[in-house]
């Protein structure tokens, strides 16, 4: 159910509409005409098309950032047009409304199981159209955002869709082994290795934040390891690997990514997303 | 002359500036000297460079789902720096500022024949300058969203430039020929195909919505049928096409489209802007 | 230390971060915690990785076309997570945050010397992060918005970093020796020769804004001299050069450019960024 939005009320869009047509604007200018002081944020609007594991693990990092109450709207869809349903989320912190695909799968790791709604149909148009970011969604986060409740939006939900889990083992070594999730802007490589507590000693591991209880290993003479053998030590800074030299290291979301000092690691190492990798001493 | 905008005013810009530069940013930043509380919505910033035909659609593809009162802000003008005017327009439930060079063409035929100025030249700068954006364009938006009226801006005009229509022709078998405007982001194409209602059993065709009165076809058997004797089948949804075939659908704004299942219609596909295209029974 | 800002206060964001992660959102949804009235407006987040300069010259750019009271949030900081400091700086129309690397060299400039603070480090998280915009800069934008005075962020300091000048040299001829700086989206040529003036019949030359004192030349004859002897002729518009041939030109921020009508000088001239160039009389 969740408290009232504050006024105006923050509603953050994730897509995979790009920007070189008007879809995102349009999408805006349906949420001004029933939101009016709504403010909009962009998340991103670059998310591959129909990547909804990306998409799902970017509103993951956002999510922790935005304002109380916040209102999340992702449209990442390849299924628009199916029978796949659309849906509003409510938590005490912040809502989401979009397609029921898994996109929100790493939000409900973060916040919780939320309350759940599928979306009304809206009147049918004339035409029938496939642009429900801006006929289904945009209006329903608009709608909350002017302060309906969630559950005016639709009928109640308790089987939301989930990703399955990202591939996540605790090695016998104590180490963990995930995978490479993506590339960022800057060329480093984001895995699904959590680390929840560095305590300059010591690393709490977790099997990315779905999972388990955390692993604690000593710091001293851990390494990324690829299933080819290579070894990528991990440092505390960039500055500390040699100009060219890759290295692994604690991201700013607390997972572990690859990076090359002043280059790109995206570019110049050859590990493509989904690549297994494993953190464990090399001592 | 149209009534008061609401406060605050929307500001829907369309530009061929890209984001590399702070082209935009400066033109938003004019904007809030004098219209502190507009809002800006940015529809896009990656028209083709100088493509005033591809800015007229899409400017018209977002006008029937922005608020009442929006002003649209339209910059792509390969004529600055020669005397083509620059102009302001009102409707009922719009205002536009932009080059008089044919950019709002598609909105004229959406909302009418607008009451138009030539805006006034702006005082002499120290050194001339050819960003009309930041020098003309914005300060004239901004003015209007401040609650200046339209006549304050400039003198009164009745012969703006329109472009040439798209070629449409109603055919003998009574279906439409047009031709593909250009691809959207996920590889689409669009064409100038204009479809009024779909009936299910009937589709009311318009050559574009400039022209004519519709033409209605049936439905069963209808296809794209391209120059070189191509013929794609008109399907209701992607999901009807086998992945990686191509399909002829009905797009959100109402045109007709090509698209890929699972693929991308612009990559794979040789129909470049500017093909002709029929709609038109095979059955 | 200026006035307190006007309410709502703008913030103009300029960072290399690009538009594919969530790191622009991400940036402003921490600033909308604290500041929720604040408007952000975004100068670019494409700066070329790291490259300070640029991001410098951009600021300069749109500095001048800003509403008062804009605070400048720039975060382009190849040497995030090393000792360099992160500071907030003060004029009477602006303020500014983000690393002490240079970036705000030629607001500086512009502007004149501000009021300066090293920003107190932020209270130690559980991991070291190296996302600063996030987690040291966007909260400090976000305080002056909310109407901290800069006294509050910090210790005075006044020995900020600059950037080197640009290499510029008035010549014996009259003329002057500058470089070219970048390409901007439509592929012209932005040089650091500025021109203060343009009678008509002669320019105020200047070596950039920051040096000396103006020397006036006849504009008649005036020609971009490269170093391998080509002499790409002054004109007053682009019309002026028969289609496909090389200008130079005075640009809207008064700096020299160089460009090619209907065409893309960036990609048909073989001029990088770096290369020497004289604006002298060749008549």
């Amino acid at each position: 159910m969740g408290p009232m939005p504050p006024l105006p009320a923050v509603i953050a869009c994730l897509t995979d509409f790009g920007t070189q047509d008007a879809f995102v604007g349009i999408t805006k200018g349906v949420i001004a005409r029933t939101a009016p002081t709504a403010r909009l944020l962009d998340l991103t609007h670059e998310i591959p098309s129909g990547d909804v594991r990306q998409a799902s693990v970017r509103l993951w990092q956002a999510a922790p950032h935005m304002p109380k109450g916040t209102i999340f709207l992702a449209v990442v869809d390849p299924g628009v047009g199916t029978s796949r349903r659309a849906v509003a989320l409510a938590w005490k912190q912040a809502w989401a409304v979009g397609p029921d695909n898994g996109v929100f799968t790493h939000m409900i790791d973060l916040f919780g199981t939320p309350q759940a709604v599928e979306l009304n149909a809206p009147p049918e148009p004339r035409l029938r159209a496939t642009f429900h970011g801006r006929d289904i969604f945009a209006p329903a986060a608009a709608a909350l955002a002017a302060g309906a409740s969630i559950g005016s939006l639709g009928h109640p939900i308790d089987d939301l869709a989930l990703l399955p889990p990202e591939r996540l083992e605790v090695l016998p070594s104590g180490g963990i082994q995930g995978e490479v999730l993506f590339a960022d802007h800057f060329g480093n490589l984001i895995t699904s290795i959590g680390v929840l507590e560095d305590t300059g000693s010591d690393l709490s591991l977790v099997p990315w934040v779905r999972a388990g209880r955390p692993t604690r290993v000593p710091r001293a003479g851990l390494a990324a390891v690829l299933p080819d053998g290579r070894s990528i030590p991990l440092r505390a800074t960039f500055a500390e690997a040699p100009p060219g030299e890759p290295l692994a290291y604690i991201g700013s979301d607390g997972l572990l990514e690859v990076g090359v000092n002043q280059g790109r690691a995206a570019d110049t190492l050859s590990i493509p997303p989904g690549t297994l990798i494993r953190l464990e001493s090399r001592g």
